[in-house]
């Protein structure tokens, strides 16, 4: 094949990791199954005739917890999904067939980073702190970059430091910082693909306030079909100055879910 | 960022899922625990105050299950891992810390498909066929592709049709077709980054002898550090006939597992 | 304390175990999930500054495996559970609330075991034999008991030798032996508390048939609220030839869940 | 049959249920699964033509969660288990065979509280506080109560109220009352069958110490052979003031397990 696209990718890429590692213990919200991993077999338990030992895993989990993806099906509005489905009666036989994590077409998009702090001058926003539409204008400004109609758009508040924190990056009593409302509004106004966070509920939390209120989830996935993932690592974008990149997700096919652990990557030339 | 990168992404991609769905009650190997999903939280279960609803997950899955790849830590060989660890000392605290899943870095690979069937002219391969390195070497040579150090070498038996019908796909009495010692030996030599086909154990396993010997996963994994991407679907690239793609596979990070389930896409320009 | 009870029992008790013992790869049916135990943490993976270590496990499983008790909340015919509940209203936030297995009292009851193979002179019967209304009276009459209001009935028909056997015992093209829905009703009509069997569904399954039909448990669970427990082993009774006993089931008290596994006991004095 | 075991039952019985409910969200220890209970299928997913309908669930969960007794095989104390097995050893094909909880035999034995807050005239101790044997025997002989082998004595100490108040039931800061090496080993010299508490962890935790030492787990388990039963409610035997009772406990017969959820009785004639 002569591919200019296998030349890029030949002549070398830089890829940047944004997903967290899965490990049990790993801070999550408590409204999901707990992430555990399991060795049911290890090499030594049954080794075969010829020397030869398999040792395999047995995971459980939900599928919000570490970095993941939300499919539409996740949240609802007074009854209602995106486009208006009956939220009750879309769940077919136990699984979410119109808009389920299964019906996610895998990403090779335009993803931009907007690193608010880093605009701000600050080390990073505080709990409860909201993200507003100014912040996103002046961010956008001072990085030079212009979201465009789907694009995957990554906000860093500077808070996935608190991820090896453990419980202070669930938030609660502190609250999280990140857009709400208007925040929301503004960007799917710019027709973004999907939106992205280094936070465990992407829009800021009141301190206290826990998920009470979720304006901005309600606002791209019911009203806007435009994905949230959560949980991300922007540590390393962010100290590498990236603002703009090829992003890569791939959430998994999983029939009738609402969400996917996803492992995404930001990619640029070498 | 002026990037050849982003200029072919922008310019159109046609990408390929080499993923199965996965859905409980698909085929898989009784050695693994079983994929199942389902629903703790439904909309409606609880509505908050404001009219919204979120639904959510729990999985409990083996690794090996659907698509997925197979960290070097899977298997052993008389007692020890690729490299030489100890394959019972290398599992610290229930987590294969050295050769685990999470050790795979993603790929961004030149990715090649090998049609077996359709270099023999045979609708697919039947169970228990031994793929020679004969039929590797012809099956190169008509599709007139040459496999290079680091690329992803995709081998496909047609068997993966059988995956729809569920325990057939297993094989068991039949057999199922695939490469064995010396088409493993043969490809390692070539310096492939990892192999895949579209089996349920990769290798050719004669009628009626399960998982009694798995030579390739040895040569592979034990000794020549070469990952196995199984359950592949291929059919789709068989039919348009793509050889040649961008390779995409990223798997979870799951610290000390010993494999992933997985989500391929071969990529090309639209 | 003066009690006669404890008199009794330190007098010296004879308990015969009804229950399976929960393995990975024993048969259960494909509709539940599947039985998994793992141990996440094993003796030195982490051991204490003082020497100590601690191992532990998780398990994953479906409710309805091994032996195990239905709760009235497992069944609904035509929209209603048991008492004319709305089966669909019944699901309070993910839970049956209403008829869920935390609602069935421990049972310390008289237990009966009618051994139909016994009383028809065969070692056990055959696959999709319906054990008739005559055939419980002549075993009653043979064994000389009668049954009681209250009582917890076991129906033995041998098919739990097949246990050890797995798929053979779940059934499928033989079918399963059983008392149907006159057998159901005429046992139902004598105020049993609890009736059990030898068997994965409790009733007869014709060859072939699978769970299409199942009108003891709607005769039972939904119109009588009598409870089902299934894959007793009962072998140890009838070749003791214990008749008579004081029988013992404690489900999990499991918020909302429609069965729990069990471990019933026969208890007599010794 | 003729049996004083069943005129006994059959004049009249009183359970108090000493077992917790398995609830999503109940305290538990971080070391193990947490417990999970969701429903794969409710009524109306699958409606069969006759107009049946089942529903049915999955649970994913540690062994030592809720009300559970501890096996043998749980803890070992410099690389041995109870009886001086290797510990690492003891461990075959990922199951505890000697010394696993399907190695427990149901218990009906004689029963006895010791209520100490009652004794002390206390509503009930405080976090840190160590059961001494001076309380143990004071209670006894204000109860009148002489324990005797093959007894299953229950400590309270009114830490129990907590549980539903979840974290603060686990303790950590505050620790947690109970007997620690001397009651243990007075209790144990006395040649008790297992032993029972209210609390998470059976034995009295340090404010702030966690589990860093355990030493009546490591004199009962592996020095004494002696099972222990932990997080038991036992506010409804001390509110009746039931002393001395038939104890029925049935742990599940998981092979190779470390522990089991159980849900213990105590019971008196009516």
């Amino acid at each position: 094949m002569n591919s200019a696209l296998l030349d890029v990718v030949q002549s070398g890429l830089h890829t940047v990791d944004l997903g967290r590692q899965l490990r049990v213990g790993m801070p999550q919200s408590p409204n999901h199954p707990q992430f555990w991993h399991t060795l049911p077999r290890r090499h030594g338990d049954m080794v075969r005739a010829d020397g030869g030992s398999a040792a395999n895993d047995m995971i459980s989990t939900g599928t919000h917890v570490g970095t993941h993806i939300d499919a539409l099906a996740h949240v609802s509005q007074d009854g209602k999904l995106h486009g208006g489905a009956n939220a009750g009666d879309s769940c077919l036989g136990g699984k979410y067939v119109e808009h389920g994590v299964h019906t996610i077409e895998p990403m090779l998009k335009r993803g931009l980073l907007l690193d608010i702090p880093a605009y701000k001058g600050l080390p990073d926003l505080e709990g409860g702190y909201e993200i507003t539409v100014e912040d996103l204008q002046g961010c956008m400004a001072s990085q030079d970059v212009e979201v465009k109609a789907g694009d995957v758009v990554l906000i860093r508040s500077g808070w996935g430091k608190k991820f090896a924190e453990g419980s202070a990056y669930v938030g609660g009593p502190s609250g999280v910082p990140g857009i709400s409302e208007a925040g929301a509004t503004f960007l799917a106004g710019l027709g973004v693909h999907a939106l992205g966070a280094d936070t465990i509920a992407f829009e800021m939390l009141p301190p206290g306030g826990g998920h009470a209120q979720l304006p901005a989830h309600r606002i791209l996935l019911v009203e806007s079909g435009i994905y949230i993932i959560e949980a991300l690592d922007l540590e390393g974008l962010a100290e590498q100055g990236l603002h703009e990149f090829l992003f890569v997700l791939v959430p998994l096919n999983i029939f009738g879910a609402t969400g996917s652990p996803v492992r995404p990557l930001a990619v640029v030339p070498a």
